[in-house]
């Protein structure tokens, strides 16, 4: 890949690319997951009949926008960067919430063509009494990505493109994000990649480590991921592993904090005091948007993990997956 | 009116009648109140075009059932309680949402005749960093609520009707108000009525004077609604004045607690503790669910008082308009 120039002018910071997604929360005990025969901590895909059966079974919800990658582009546009992001949602009410919440925080939505008849994605979220949270996802509208629907103007103005592995579930998304990241190298951008969750790792690994091997120039993920990535057993040999890969991958191992791992040297890097942890999701998305704020401006890397254990502290102390307050207030 | 028989048959504890609402959360600073022109603290009906505009100007929300008499029947639902919910949804998605947070918590549904192409009403709910909530409801389809939409057999039922204030703010949805209150009177029914806001009792001071003397056996409200009522300077004359009016009348007064104010007798009882105030959106509404808990248990008025402060205590403690515990495990 061409090697980033970092003279070229940018409009972005980050610019995001990830399935569009408005969340149903609610809380819940394990009594429910083992019920309902839930993968407790992971995203499961579901299809309308179950989404409406895993509905009617769920207690109280509350909505609120959601989504991997459009969780870390108001994160970072909440530290006052410069974000934008591209995903599909319907002309619906749950559309309609998805694109005021993006603007609401200052990101340039680009929410693709139109599709009829096939609604907004979304996410319900069972929260347990532990704060760990369990997805279920039905895509609608969002799994439609296809390439038409890259702005690739947009790609080319921005800094770092950021996509999350949950595109790969779906093969025109798949191609979409190798379009974008091809787009992005072209402009001397850089590209990195969330491996969103270990399931997902499972489902497309082959792909992932030639993505990693050969496209991606940042990686972020946790460690069950990583090791998930390259079939190991031990954490070490997954460091070893990435190292040979790709230039940086900023890995977090949960309330121990994270790891940079560069090709030739590997710092850690700790996570923040959190009062009472109340709901987990987000915790990766918004550490991200801290790492990416920092990293765009060029702060030293464990500078850039400061901001994320930041903004992942405040995501986790609340139930919802983006900040509730202006994470620029946070700043040290 | 007919003296209640205690001995007749219930299907509900208690049928609420109100606006069915979503409401749309979010946190601003004084600042926004202001540049806006917000009454701080009070409810404002607005048009179509007023709530695209506030909802533009609006930060990242949180969409969550609302409605008043709505969040009082769940909070007696999530007690234990048998409620049932009378008011007009659409079918889209916000109505789809708010029929789910109603059946998730048992709370019997009916949403009355189906209207095309008016939505599903909302309520932009701003919070300040004291706390205070400042609404801005679009009542869309809620608003359309008329006689032939009170199931008539629901009221007949319960054995307390609950209905607020705000159901005055359009004629057929008052008509619809006094059709509920001459059916539960009819089936030996106990009436009570929440005076929801100053500024709507401001609006409708007449009805409401002769609704609490004629037709209310159990009138809910605060210090200011009640001295709005009777348009007198001291709580102490409003209080004198609801006494001639009304067997019963439960009347907050924010963290000093209620007063249970009786035809020859008046208790205080104190609020709960809370560790941190986040948005007191829904306290009047959950107290009221606490006290028509108990009271329909017959349980004593000062005990009646306690549950009412706990259910309230909780809801001021999160942000949203209901309980996200179940009320029944906070039980003394």
């Amino acid at each position: 890949m061409p090697a980033p120039k970092p003279g070229v002018a940018s409009l972005y910071d980050v610019v995001g690319i990830g399935n569009a997604l408005v969340d149903v929360i609610s809380h819940a005990d394990d009594g429910f997951i083992a019920r309902h025969e839930l993968a407790k901590g992971s995203m499961t895909l579901v299809d309308t009949d179950r989404a409406l059966y895993l509905y009617q079974a769920l207690g109280t919800a509350i909505e609120m926008s959601g989504g991997s990658a459009a969780n870390t582009v108001t994160g970072v546009a909440s530290f006052g960067g410069r974000a934008a992001y591209i995903g599909k949602v319907s002309d619906d009410e749950l559309g309609r919430v998805f694109g005021h919440d993006m603007r609401a925080v200052g990101v340039q939505f680009r929410p693709g063509a139109a599709v009829e008849d096939t609604p907004t994605g979304r996410c319900i979220i069972v929260v347990t009494p532990d704060a760990e949270r369990t997805m279920n996802t039905y895509l609608g509208v969002s799994s439609l990505l296809c390439p038409p629907d890259i702005d690739l103007p947009t790609v080319a103005a921005g800094k770092v493109l950021y996509m999350e592995g949950y595109l790969f579930d779906r093969p025109h998304a798949k191609a979409a994000f190798r379009l974008a990241a091809a787009t992005a190298h072209e402009h001397h951008r850089q590209v990195s990649l969330t491996l969103s969750d270990s399931f997902c790792v499972d489902r497309h690994r082959d792909d992932f480590r030639s993505l990693v091997a050969d496209e991606v120039d940042i990686l972020f993920g946790n460690s069950d991921e990583l090791m998930s990535l390259y079939q190991v057993n031990t954490f070490d040999e997954a460091v070893q592993a990435v190292q040979k890969d790709c230039d940086l991958a900023v890995i977090t191992v949960g309330p121990e904090g994270c790891y940079i791992v560069q090709r030739d040297a590997v710092l850690t890097a700790p996570a923040e005091d959190v009062k009472e942890v109340l709901d987990t999701t987000g915790a990766g998305d918004l550490f991200a948007a801290g790492f990416l704020f920092g990293y765009t401006r060029d702060y030293p890397l464990h500078h850039c993990a400061k901001l994320g254990a930041i903004a992942a502290a405040e995501v986790i102390s609340h139930v919802g997956p983006r900040p509730l307050v202006e994470l620029k207030s946070l700043l040290p």
